[in-house]
């Protein structure tokens, strides 16, 4: 039997080929494609494909591919009027979690597990979660919603229904690039999550329920709301450096800062961080990046910060707020994007399951007697 | 590193002071109290009470908790309107981890993870996951709701709500006893996935929600479905030496029979087929119970099914079906045993957390180029 690790430190859980990671060198790759080649040259869709496929889609693939995504922007009467029956109190991840669970009450075959119908499901969940955040979005705020537009691209098209108008090209292109970023990243913990459920041979909702549950956590996806709070708080530029050092005084962590797997410059922030200043400055939120940088360049001197780095949702941060999306979106995104990996987990479980069914380290009393009530 | 182990076999994932199982011997204890003493003499509230808080209630205690669960028995409003608003035709395993994870969306305070935020959500889960099931069932048939009784016990509201009439003590205290034995089982997948995505300290709805949707599965909770399927396809009692010895002819798996964990009798089903007896003869249901003793008798004779015991599956099928339950409310049903178990490790978990973040075993290429699309 082996050590207890807590957390499963250090203990293979799985095997993939679908991404990879070197935290001592700082290197993410995609079916060993480097995150910085697709951030610069693919898509999201075109990332989707390549993590359930395994090889980069030729042209008319592709085209088939976006075809069959955008044909399944619009949700049906049921899921739609469901949204519109989501208290506007609701917190966003759990409205999420809710509706795409309600996806398989919809579904006349939820428990299809064979591979094309687990491909089907994903891909319509894939196209749906950012319509249901949109919809979700404008009952909230008792806003008019915008149906979808299958002329657009996921990210424009969530851009375009979330704000009513089609986005500028670096908009659009700034949020593509964050889903890429965002897709796929190892046996976090969301994904874990998620293959362990499956390999009960659940169903894909059961799975990705479990995984936007994870995802949710303050330790996981929840952290870019952080950031984003954390920004809020210094009031101008300047004001960084003391706000950090008063923080690592007090021994705080700060917000968007170290990763339990990276131990160098996570791959992603670097992409994210290019993106953000020219977001920023296109937004009139150059100060909002100013602020970033600043708090980056403190990290950098201090010892008391040494071998922290700005994780993916330092420059998360900066990007979302400026392409409009309100804190409480920040961790929805997220959901949109490792939609695409979660389900290529899945699929991956699938094709080679075993349960997990790990051991316990009981710790507690044996063989006690059951005293009656009235002896207690 | 540890060695890839699959599915975690082997591999200590967590400490617990909750259950403790000795496959080997047959043994499983809640907090050191052997499951026969439970089952003989405590209740399913009280279960819950000993888990939640390490040690059997006083007699004030067992009262105050009594009543803080009954108290809970009825939905809020908009809970009740979103039940009637599932489809009919929806499965209520997605209808109820969608009605769950809908409670979050409902609750105030969803995030809340200090100790007595969490068992007061529990508490209402506890409560209200019979009342949700209760009333799909009769939303589905078109029947009439019945509100809950906060006269009764867990177990006897339930049977009171679905079938619109006071249970006898003999299904009562069947259901309950059924209840108690589902409570806690250890690191069982459901129970793992609830503390993996607590984890992150996300919150109870998410871990609860992703706790249904791992019990669903077939190699799960989803089981005792296949149990009750088998015994209806064996058309009388004489048959079922036949029907077996001819699935193990086939090298076709048994219903109801192994355990990953359980390599001699599972000491649930023993205190189980006790229950299914008296509850076949009582209910006109003798055959169902003639057939389960003639499979179990086979199983035992046969070499084939050499150390292949009942598990808590195998007379659930028929205690279930005698107490009126309908095929797809069995592993419901489970889940309303299991949220007191799922709940007590949350609590565990949140006492001593670190976040589950596993290694994996990367078995694909490296270093690929990004080729432009035009050359592929």
């Amino acid at each position: 039997m082996a050590q207890y690790s807590k957390g499963l430190e250090g203990v293979i859980a799985a095997e993939t080929k679908l991404s990879f990671i070197d935290g001592e060198k700082g290197i993410l790759e995609y079916i060993g494609i480097p995150i910085g080649e697709l951030a610069s040259h693919s898509t999201f869709e075109e990332t989707v494909y390549l993590l359930w496929n395994g090889r980069l889609p030729k042209k008319d693939e592709l085209a088939a591919f976006n075809d069959q995504i955008r044909s399944r922007y619009a949700l049906s009467k049921d899921i739609a009027k469901l949204v519109l029956e989501m208290p506007k109190t609701g917190e966003p991840m759990h409205v999420i979690r809710t509706l795409v669970s309600a996806l398989g009450v919809f579904d006349s075959k939820p428990n299809a597990i064979d591979l094309p119908s687990v491909r089907d499901k994903a891909l319509t969940v894939l196209a749906q979660t950012p319509t249901m955040l949109a919809y979700y979005q404008h009952h909230r705020k008792g806003t008019p919603i915008v149906p979808p537009d299958t002329s657009l691209s996921l990210a424009e098209n969530f851009l375009y229904m979330l704000n009513g108008k089609k986005p500028t090209p670096t908009m659009a292109k700034a949020l593509d690039v964050c889903l890429v970023l965002h897709t796929d990243h190892g046996l976090n913990n969301s994904t874990f999550s998620a293959r362990s459920v499956i390999s009960t041979e659940s169903d894909l909702y059961s799975a990705l329920t479990a995984a936007i549950g994870s995802l949710r956590g303050p330790l996981h996806g929840g952290a870019n709301e952080g950031v984003m709070k954390m920004l809020s708080q210094i009031p101008t530029v300047d004001a960084a450096e003391a706000f950090i050092q008063d923080k690592l005084a007090k021994k705080d962590k700060i917000p968007g800062f170290g990763h339990r797997v990276y131990k160098s410059y996570d791959p992603r922030a670097k992409y994210l961080k290019v993106l953000a200043k020219q977001l920023a400055e296109d937004t009139g939120n150059k100060d909002l990046y100013e602020k970033s940088a600043r708090i980056e360049g403190v990290m950098e001197r201090e010892k008391a910060a040494k071998g922290i780095y700005p994780n993916v949702d330092f420059y998360s941060a900066t990007t979302y707020h400026c392409i409009g999306l309100p804190l409480d979106l920040f961790t929805p995104m997220f959901v949109v994007g490792r939609v695409g990996g979660w389900s290529a987990h899945i699929i991956e479980q699938l094709a080679d399951n075993r349960l997990f069914r790990p051991s316990v380290d009981y710790t507690g009393p044996h063989d006690v007697r059951y005293t009656p009530i009235s002896e207690r």
